[in-house]
C-alpha cells in the first residue's frame, strides 16, 4: 500500500476532519488531501455523493477508487495498514479500553457539543443533523447539550485526576478526540474548559504541544 | 484467558445487551452472565457503579476484576482474544468498512430509535439520556426519531439492494446491529419494516433465521 496512492477529503475547519489529520501527523504518514469546501455546500453535490453517499467529511479513498467513512473506520484501517506508533491500543484489553474511552469522549462530548451547534446555528436551520436528509433544528436540545458538555468536563477532569491520558497512562486516539472536542466547543459553542478543571488543564496542555495537534 | 472467569453484566429486554448476547453466540463462545434488574434500577446502584461507573448495560468484567462497557469495546475483546468466525472484518479494508456500516447502522438507525423511546416512555421522564446524568426529556426529538428511522430503512433497503449483507457479501457486526435496531424499532417505538421494503425482508429472514438470533 502506498500512501501516494489515497486521497483524504477533508475539511479544514472540521473537527471530524482534523481527528483524522492528527492520528496521521502522530504516525508520521503523509497522505495526498483534498479540500472539500463546506461553506459553498461541496459535500452535497454529486460529485463529493459519489465519493461518500453520506456526503459528509472526512473519507479516504483508497487503491482502486473505494472509499472508507467515518473517523473510527479510516483511523482502523491506518493503524491495521500501518501498525507503527500504534494510536488504538497494543493488547486485546487495550485495545478495547481505547475503543471504550474513545467512544465515551464521542458520545458525550463531541456529539453533544456537535448537536448544540448544529441545532443553534443560523446558517444550519433546516440542516440540524449532518448527512444526506434534511432535518429542521430543535432548539430545546441545545440547553441539553450545553448541560451535557458541562457534565462531561466533570467527568473527564474526574478522569484524569486518576490517569496521566483518557484511555490510559499512554498517548491513544481517545486523546485526539478529547482535545479536538476542547478546542470545537470552546471557539464554536462558546463552552471553553473550566479554569478550576486543573487535572484537565495539566493533560490539555502536555497533549497540545504535541506537533501533530496542528495538522 | 478462560471464559469462566469472564462475566457479561446484561439485561434480557436491552437492545445493547442483545447485540454481545448474538454476537458471542456467533462465536460459540459461553460466558456467565449476570442480570441487570433495569426496571428496578438496579444500574443506578453503587454496587453496579462500582462495576460500570457509566450505569449502562452491557459491561464485561474481565479475569482480574477491571471492566469494558460500551459495545464495539466489548466486541473488539471479544474479536481479538477469540479470533475464529471474525465478525469485525479480516483485511484492513474489510475491517474499516465493518466499522463504517457498523457505525452508519448505530448512528442512523439505532441511535434515533433510542432517542425517540427515551424522548417519548413515561417511565423515562426526566431519565432522557442512558448514563449518570438526569436530563428533562425534549419532546420534539420524538417526531425528527421517526422521520430518521423512515429514511435510515430507505437507505438500508437501497444498501441491501446492492449487497447481501449490510458491510459487504458477508454476515458481519453491522448486521447484528442492524437486526437488533429493527427488532427494537419495531417493538418499542411502533416503527416496524415497511412491508415494501423487499430486500430487507429478504436479509431480514436469513439473518433472523441464525440461531445466534434467540441469544
Amino acid at each position: 500500500m502506498n500512501l501516494n496512492e489515497l486521497t483524504l477529503h477533508h475539511a479544514q475547519g472540521s473537527p471530524n476532519s482534523r481527528r483524522v489529520r492528527i492520528f496521521l501527523a502522530e504516525k508520521g504518514l503523509i497522505v495526498p488531501m483534498v479540500t472539500v469546501e463546506l461553506s459553498r455546500g461541496e459535500q452535497h453535490t454529486s460529485a463529493y455523493r459519489a465519493v461518500n453517499p453520506r456526503g459528509v467529511v472526512p473519507a479516504l479513498t483508497l487503491q482502486g477508487g473505494s472509499t472508507i467513512g467515518e473517523v473510527p473506520a479510516i483511523w482502523r484501517y491506518i493503524e491495521e495498514s500501518w501498525p507503527e506508533h500504534p494510536l488504538l491500543g497494543s493488547t486485546p484489553e487495550g485495545k478495547a479500553r481505547v475503543i471504550m474511552w474513545e467512544r465515551w469522549v464521542e458520545l458525550e462530548g463531541f456529539a453533544p457539543t456537535m448537536d448544540g451547534v448544529r441545532n443553534q446555528a443560523q446558517g444550519l436551520k433546516g440542516r440540524a443533523v449532518a448527512g444526506p436528509h434534511d432535518y429542521e433544528q430543535v432548539p430545546a436540545l441545545v440547553g441539553r447539550s450545553r448541560a451535557r458538555v458541562g457534565h462531561f468536563y466533570d467527568d473527564l477532569e474526574a478522569r484524569l485526576q486518576q490517569s496521566l491520558h483518557v484511555a490510559s497512562d499512554a498517548f491513544s486516539a481517545a486523546d485526539i478526540t478529547a482535545l479536538v472536542t476542547i478546542d470545537f466547543a470552546s471557539k464554536a459553542f462558546s463552552a471553553p474548559l473550566p479554569a478550576a478543571h486543573a487535572a484537565t488543564r495539566r493533560w490539555y496542555e502536555t497533549v497540545a504541544s504535541r506537533p501533530s495537534m496542528s495538522a
